[in-house]
């Protein structure tokens, strides 16, 4: 897979919907039919292989998506389908077949690089986003999803969330570097932290640098640093809170004038929804504090919000006693970053495994997950998919 | 003067050796001519009018500039020009010959807003920049100063620096709040602050917003924000000192990504050079500690380097004796902006003396100073003038 839409220097860039991406469809196709799963393509270009178990009960869905960012790795999403397709044919191969049939999944559009938002198949699947608002979406060049579905092929006839999995359970990389620094192992995640991105802005005054005395000049630069070094405080003080300052820009941004506006990004996160509402009840009073002692007038707009998901701790205890079982460390933890399977969770009880990426690199061609790790990870999705499926 | 180059909102645009500029000029030179005025243009452009005395001693100069910036006010240099020319008119209209003559001067490209660097024509005036480097200097279009100023018929034949005035004395609109805060007066002008510009670049590194927790980042947004706040708390412990933070750029700039690099601009002024020494070796402490804190690599480069100029005693307390004999109220103060006075200072014994600017503003069609105030600075020029002019 990783061969498709290789950059060069380590990573691929399949982005949804593009040429590379119906070539990494077409060749996830062809795998799934050489081990004899059931394909179907639903109307968002969700790829679904059914693997039949002895009853007709619910599946247990196995999956993630094999899009990639503009510049990415070879591990981020593509692992966890391919770990998926090797669960099916290992137990075909074993001629093993369990109680439940199990539903190897890649969703369509998951890194929302090309089409905005993200996680868009399983926002359809679940039913978050209407299809016809899904189809309407248009990349930078004004090519829509609907078109781009039907160019490439992709465009099925099935509806999407048409199967109800008894199950859902995501093998992916950590991206993030807490399982790499303890040398190694699989995370149990918990769940996908709440996140709040807000754009700031602060109105001060322009003046010279030169002329205006400290106490008579209403910074628009000072306040936004004060804000970034409280927000940098209240992580010291809220244990799992994270903050971050991506964005800043000054008008008019000269050298030898007092900045009149500031204009900031603002990433908070945190995995409970209460703590993190309380950390932006303290930001805010931080910020009247701000606003009184500089003289400026401070604006928070909203650009995303989701609230804390968290999983089914029967199949995060599932998760654990597989990697146990297989004799390897494995510790709890919550997901950074954003996932399809915190919106199957919504519908479906559901847990992800994470395996180590090496410093933590993501959405980098340097991204990189040790074999082993891949192994190991991929004998917790299967020891856990096994045990699913025999459920009753 | 205003009517030239009048942009519709109160403001001036007379770009250096601009159209306007010439326009400006011509006008400057009939003034001159009409109240019997003997006018020299130097190769450089600036523009000397004489007033005879009755005898031929150093004259004592009087000036500003004309040129303003690309949105600037009426009153920016024009006033120190105007009240020149008013105070030669006066003498003559009085029929007062003193003893030494009156030369006044308008510099050409004191703003240095179409043409760097600013306060030029001073500085080929005392030989600090040599013509033949004045000449090569480009403005944005490639178009020369040395082609511009033959465009518009003002590169003379006289060698700037052709005469060795007695003093040099500068009427000028403070561009700060101080004298309208405290209800208006002069200000007796003791010299120009020191300055200090830098270009600070932080590297850190880029991390995932969500997945990396706080202790591995290397955050440079958050170095450079902790540099500003210490640069506005050292503002506070140093009496005079101010700090500026007006251009400030996260890369890779996106919400979700921690900033691998930021980039930012210092002014820091101190009227007094050791002061400001002592404030630079002040925030090199504090950047060793924010890179070993932070992680992060601090490189500043210098953009502008000025020491502190003061002005000749002697001509600052003839200055405020003049305030005083008519009735007005006077202070001392610093001058935190740029002038032509600086450069001549370095030459000649020199002071400035200013006038209220209503609210500070500064580089802004706003720019305003009462006519009460006008008239008044105005008087002081004249009296300042009349005194030095009948010195031995």
């Amino acid at each position: 897979m990783a061969r498709i839409g290789a950059t060069g220097d380590g990573g691929c860039r399949r982005l949804a919907l593009s040429d590379e991406d119906r070539q990494g469809r077409d060749r996830l196709l062809g795998w799934m039919r050489k081990i004899g799963l059931e394909v179907r393509i639903d109307k968002i270009g969700n790829m679904i292989g059914i693997y039949p178990g002895h009853t007709d009960a619910a599946p247990v869905m196995l999956g993630s998506h094999i899009d990639t960012v503009a510049s990415g790795g070879k591990y981020d999403g593509a692992l966890g389908v391919l770990a998926a397709l090797e669960t099916a044919e290992t137990l075909r191969d074993a001629g093993i077949s369990p109680r439940r049939p199990l539903a190897i999944i890649a969703f369509t559009n998951e890194e929302g690089s090309r089409f905005q938002p993200d996680i868009l198949g399983s926002c359809v699947w679940t039913g978050d986003t209407s299809l016809d608002d899904a189809y309407r979406i248009v990349d930078s060049e004004g090519k829509s999803i609907g078109d781009e579905l039907r160019r490439i092929g992709y465009l099925g006839d099935v509806e999407p969330g048409f199967l109800q999995p008894h199950a859902y359970l995501e093998l992916h990389i950590e991206q993030g570097p807490i399982l790499d620094a303890e040398g190694g192992g699989i995370g149990a995640v918990t769940g996908v932290q709440a996140l709040w991105w807000s754009e700031i802005n602060i109105e001060g005054e322009a003046n010279h640098a030169g002329t205006t005395p400290m106490h008579y000049r209403r910074s628009a630069s000072v306040a936004a640093c004060r804000l970034v070094m409280i927000a940098r405080a209240l992580t010291d003080e809220i244990d799992g809170l994270v903050a971050n300052v991506g964005r800043m820009a000054f008008d008019p941004g000269n050298v030898n004038v007092v900045p009149r506006r500031a204009t900031m990004t603002l990433d908070l996160r945190h995995p409970d929804d209460a703590t993190l509402s309380g950390a932006e009840r303290s930001l805010a009073t931080s910020i009247g504090e701000i606003e009184r002692q500089e003289r400026v007038v401070v604006e928070c707009k909203d650009l995303a919000r989701f609230a804390a998901q968290p999983f089914d701790s029967r199949i995060i205890q599932c998760v654990e006693e597989s990697a146990k079982a297989l004799d390897l460390n494995v510790r709890r933890m919550v997901s950074g970053a954003s996932h399809d399977a915190q919106i199957m969770a919504t519908v479906t009880p559901t847990a992800m495994i994470f395996v180590p990426s090496v410093k933590g690199l993501s959405h980098n061609p340097q991204e990189f997950t040790r074999d082993e790790d891949v192994v190991a990870g991929a004998n917790v999705l299967l020891t856990t998919a096994i045990r699913l499926a025999e459920e009753a």
